[in-house]
């Protein structure tokens, strides 16, 4: 059923004609129907792969175990860059084949990013197993993500049509956004928390854009632009797709503190016990109070932080606002991608899909 | 001056129709010419990288010491690949200027595969000094690395033109290519010297041909392509430049044995010191021989070679044939790619320069 909405003189839709009110659910029969969509040709590109780095590939992909046998399905990720390039080719009108080549690419340049950062940051473990490099060595980890990366490179020049060329050209300059984020990210990590160096929220939402919103961002565009929608509507998915993603870094802050670790399978307080550069934690020292004192006082602190200290630390952090100020982050970046949604004419149901897909992403547990 | 070519009715050279020979000076000559055509466009490509990543890929370059203050050059490559773009776009009639932007992609791609590379060989020294993961930890060689990557696609793509899309295709495939060469390079390391599981030479040159004359071909293909040449010269320069990249490899494992440290700068026998699988060592085990069976057991020894161990190593290699056996290839491939580019038409200076570059490249020391 297609929800109603109305449409303006100039093709965009009317901000009051709201989605019916979407559920976890429906977000996840949205995601499930666009991975379902995408597989077949998600694992042909996969086999194309040398079996070593391919099968590391799909080990991080979560479809298999280390050696190859298959996995039970529990670490497969959300899916959501190829989701996102699905339902935009259908807002464009197109059906949601015709973004399949795009939804590939950027899957496999997320995977490829998820396996180089891991080594980059040292993290152990991802989706509660352990990560490509600390199961396979660092050296084939290496070798795995160029891998994955020449082969979306590949998959999409290889792609006939119309469109192949300017989506190459955008993929290339997302691959170049992506690996600034990472690098401005990893100079994060000696950076100061106090004082003229320390780093700025502003300067940390430049890097979630470039480092989560560029790869969000060409995945709409990407599925816009398969789906042979005009210039100005490329050109909004692919904002809406950046705004989502500094959105989706914020609520991954608030994930890496508050989360359920029954639910994230993350320890709780992780980022803070690791004391990640994150949203909550900057804005709250770009307080001046007492508390602001003493938060940045235990980070500073030589020690490591013991159970007492980090939960001292989450609630300094809460009592600073920065866990609002996040928040509140997180909700000013999707209404944001909803106003570049609204801003072009987009088929109703494919607008309203993304659209719940949005309100789940905020209010997501993991 | 342009040396005397026949041309045959078909449009090929005669193969009688000699260049005046060349000496290490002319290529040498040719190397300068086309790496200073190519240098502005290669240094405003690096410029448009992050300034860590950019200090990092500028130190490979050898433009630059750790910390950023400029080297004394001596670090620098010869520029084999984009000097080889550069030629095939004038023996393609077009001038060289039309090749820049395949040539620095192409260079971009060789300097993020050696630093790569190094990581997964765990190579400590590059010509002559540290390299890049040594120099700046694994983690930033690895951002490096795929900044590079990132920005040869984007350099290539970026490049207004006819022939954009097709290069572009073609250096995806490329890429592919490296990396399954260094997958099979990387499994060579674990699989045993001698009995059925032994790596054979034609095995070896199968991933020589991936992992040097995949990058190598595409130099070429991509001169001519951007050049405007037909497809089937195009093909040509991709042959030429495959069997060159086997013949490049098969004189460097010369060199890693049999090389002058003072000239090479790594240490005399260092590849059999390393136990390194290397075509003159594959080549001297496939023999049956009283000298083959002493070299296995060598080489299958569980302590570490020393000096009298590499020495005598070295003299059973030769004594084997795996010394003649690897000029014989170098030889080969380097006669299979004039024998490619004498099968199209090319403007003879061009193509003459091609082959002063050839015959520089086996006798090279270096």
């Amino acid at each position: 059923m297609t929800p109603p909405t109305t449409v303006r003189a100039d093709g965009a839709r009317e901000t009051g004609a709201a989605c019916a009110p979407g559920t976890a659910r429906t977000a996840a029969r949205t995601l499930a129907r666009c991975r379902d969509l995408v597989r077949p040709s998600l694992s042909a590109a996969i086999e194309r792969l040398h079996p070593w780095p391919g099968e590391m590939a799909a080990f991080s992909l979560g479809w298999c175990e280390v050696g190859g046998g298959p996995a039970d399905g529990s670490f497969e990720g959300k899916g959501l860059r190829q989701t996102l390039a699905v339902l935009s080719a259908e807002a464009a009108g197109a059906p949601g084949e015709s973004a399949v080549a795009g939804a590939v690419a950027v899957e496999l340049v997320h995977t490829f990013s998820l396996l180089h950062d891991d080594i980059m940051d040292e993290d152990g473990t991802r989706r509660q197993r352990d990560t490509v490099w600390k199961a396979y060595g660092t050296g084939p980890a290496v070798l795995a993500g160029d891998a994955l990366f020449a082969l979306a490179v590949q998959t999409l020049a290889e792609t006939p049509g119309p469109h192949t060329a300017a989506a190459v050209g955008r993929l290339s300059k997302t691959l170049s956004g992506l690996v600034r984020g990472q690098a401005e990210d990893l100079l994060f990590v000696a950076r100061p928390w106090t004082g003229p160096e320390a780093v700025r929220t502003d300067e940390y939402r430049a890097m979630a854009e470039l480092k989560t919103g560029t790869l969000l961002g060409c995945s709409a565009a990407l599925g816009g632009l398969l789906g042979g929608a005009p210039a100005r509507t490329v050109a909004a998915l692919d904002r809406a797709g950046r705004h989502l993603g500094v959105a989706f870094q914020a609520v991954d802050d608030l994930l890496g503190i508050w989360g359920d670790p029954a639910v994230t399978g993350k320890p709780v307080h992780g980022d803070l016990r690791q004391r990640k550069k994150t949203y909550p934690v900057l804005a709250a020292l770009a307080g001046q109070g007492r508390h602001a004192r003493e938060l940045s006082a235990l980070l500073n602190s030589p020690q490591s932080l013991d159970e007492a200290g980090t939960v001292r630390a989450a609630a300094l952090v809460e009592a600073c606002g920065g866990r609002t100020a996040t928040l509140g982050e997180a909700r000013h970046h999707l209404d944001a991608a909803r106003a570049c949604l609204l801003s072009v004419p987009l088929a109703p149901r494919a607008a309203c899909e993304i659209e719940v897909l949005l309100e789940f992403l905020l209010h997501r547990t993991v």
